[in-house]
């Protein structure tokens, strides 16, 4: 694992210049979605020297293999040989398959990350997990590398919808759930329509890089950041192809620390009166609805499909209090349910 | 890029329960073909703990993402978690394959090569090069990743055509050639029906090894193992789909080498008679036939999608006498088309 190169920035093209001055590329392709193409390209467009725009479709499902397929042979009716480079300018999406296929492309091209949003720079910008989604489940397939650099400026949410931002904060608030409760203690005040990001972006990529570099391949310390996860991505998973019910990541997530939350009451010791803290800031923010309790066993039976797991054992990241988190916590079935009754009982 | 495992055994079945006696996976998979099902797992079968036997069909032109797709399906079928393993029991199309399959599976397995024939031993069994052909090209989506362990044993050659050995031949010669002078003179006396292949690939795995602990990434003398790959990849390539005609990758290499001896004749001081040396030794082992020239164009074109290309020149590795290479050369397409003209002339 290389070291994990991110700079926090408020003027992006000139970092995006100063990147570049000393690198000679033979090529360099952008990736973009239609939504960062209109909204984002035009602000790094004078930083840009001549390159291919390779264009994806936005959203989650579209981040599969096929979509790989055309991004590859793009790259090869370009012409693209070992010495390019792509820049992947978007969201999480951009960020883990764009990284995916230059991390595969005749077997490695750098690649440099500008994530656009909230969540993929608090997130997917730090500790090289790349990936797609395989056949309904999540990141399936996928490598850890790092990109060469990752530009992180704030500018670019000007022109984010609210839930996406939202949706990011679910990141946020697990930062100071499981590593630093004076943080936690700090997000509680914030307003979403009025916050300083910079500042919560630069606390959030320290927490992350932290514990990324303590353990890059998850073998211990780094599985805290899953804490919401287990149950937050296979509610994600369920309802990716659900239309108009489909949640956002962090929607997801949410969901999943109410949950996960309930659970570190049960078993790790969070006490009563940080659940309910927990609990009625994530309502508050949220304002999650129920979910039918018909699919609470396929929910469950998504959980076992995770990359968390080791064998049969669920194993969980679960809250010992505010700021401190626990890994490897078998939970069962039941249990699961459980939390879920407990959620939906909270929000009905 | 971790250390170089490769142990060289004459006890196969010992050496998969040793490896196996230290480790805890929570599941086995063996990828194997129909070959290596029918041939080589009897060998190796009393060693194996409870297992799926992961089955795909033998040739370069399954090794592409569609078998990638089934194998990952297999797994996550199979229930792989991140504690898995996957052992690879085939000659280099299940090694490159199988270990870029268990490399991304849920981001990443531990492997464990034995690969079956001559060539997957001492070409594809050092230096973490992993990968599947895509529309056409060789290798051209991949990555680096080294297994846990590599097993050769050269039992497995007993069931072997000799077509087969004659083509993981080519690589040994290769090793004399860019390397090692006195090994060359060895290499000359071989009869392929009569050798102790185990002092071979003692030899030629040695060499390969230092030359990829140099130069892990092949930035600068690893490439000196593309020796006679430029011309020969493009011949392979060429003729993958063209039925009977189809050459083994060592067949194709053969004609590389001589195409490329050839300018480094002409370029990098070989001399003519080491030149005439190498070639009547080439032509003596492999008995290769005339290309039809109409086809020269097109396999001039196919060296321009080699991945040790960068930017329009086309860069070479070639002969600076028997024994030493030099790297980026670069070479024209006139030169491409004289060497194979040549070739041409020679073999008619």
């Amino acid at each position: 694992m290389e070291n994990h190169r991110t700079e926090i920035t408020n003027n992006i093209t000139q970092s995006i210049r100063n990147f570049l001055s000393d690198k000679k590329y033979s090529k360099i392709a952008v990736i973009c979605d239609e939504n960062t193409e209109e909204h984002c390209l035009p602000i790094v467009l004078d930083a840009l020297p001549e390159h291919y725009l390779l264009r994806i479709i936005s959203g989650e499902e579209n981040k599969h293999l096929g979509t790989c397929e055309q991004l590859w042979m793009a790259l090869t009716e370009a012409g693209f040989d070992r010495k390019g480079l792509v820049i992947n300018l978007g969201g999480g999406v951009i960020g883990d398959m764009g990284g995916f296929v230059a991390s595969t492309y005749k077997r490695g091209l750098h690649f440099l990350n500008i994530p656009t949003t909230l969540l993929s720079q608090v997130d997917a910008s730090v500790g090289g997990k790349l990936g797609i989604d395989f056949n309904g489940f999540k990141n399936h397939i996928g490598l850890f590398a790092e990109p060469q650099n990752v530009l992180i400026d704030t500018c670019f949410y000007a022109t984010l919808p609210k839930k996406e931002l939202r949706s990011g904060f679910a990141e946020v608030i697990k930062h100071g759930l499981i590593y630093d409760q004076s943080y936690w203690e700090k997000i509680k005040t914030v307003e979403l329509e009025n916050v300083v990001w910079s500042e919560l972006v630069t606390r959030s990529i320290e927490i992350k890089k932290e514990v990324v570099i303590a353990d890059p391949f998850e073998s211990g310390l780094r599985k805290i950041l899953n804490f919401g996860h287990t149950i937050g991505h296979a509610v994600e998973s369920y309802f990716l192809d659900k239309g108009e019910q489909r949640l956002l990541h962090g929607e997801a997530i949410a969901v999943g620390m109410i949950c996960e939350a309930y659970l570190s009451q049960k078993y790790t010791g969070l006490k009563t009166e940080e659940l309910d803290d927990i609990v009625s800031f994530l309502i508050n923010v949220y304002e999650p609805v129920g979910i039918d309790k018909s699919l609470f066993d396929e929910i469950v039976g998504l959980t076992l499909q995770d990359k968390k797991n080791e064998g049969e054992a669920i194993q969980f990241s679960l809250l010992k209090g505010i700021g401190e988190c626990k890994v490897n916590i078998p939970i069962s079935a039941p249990d699961m349910l459980d939390s879920l009754f407990y959620f939906n009982k909270l929000v009905s």
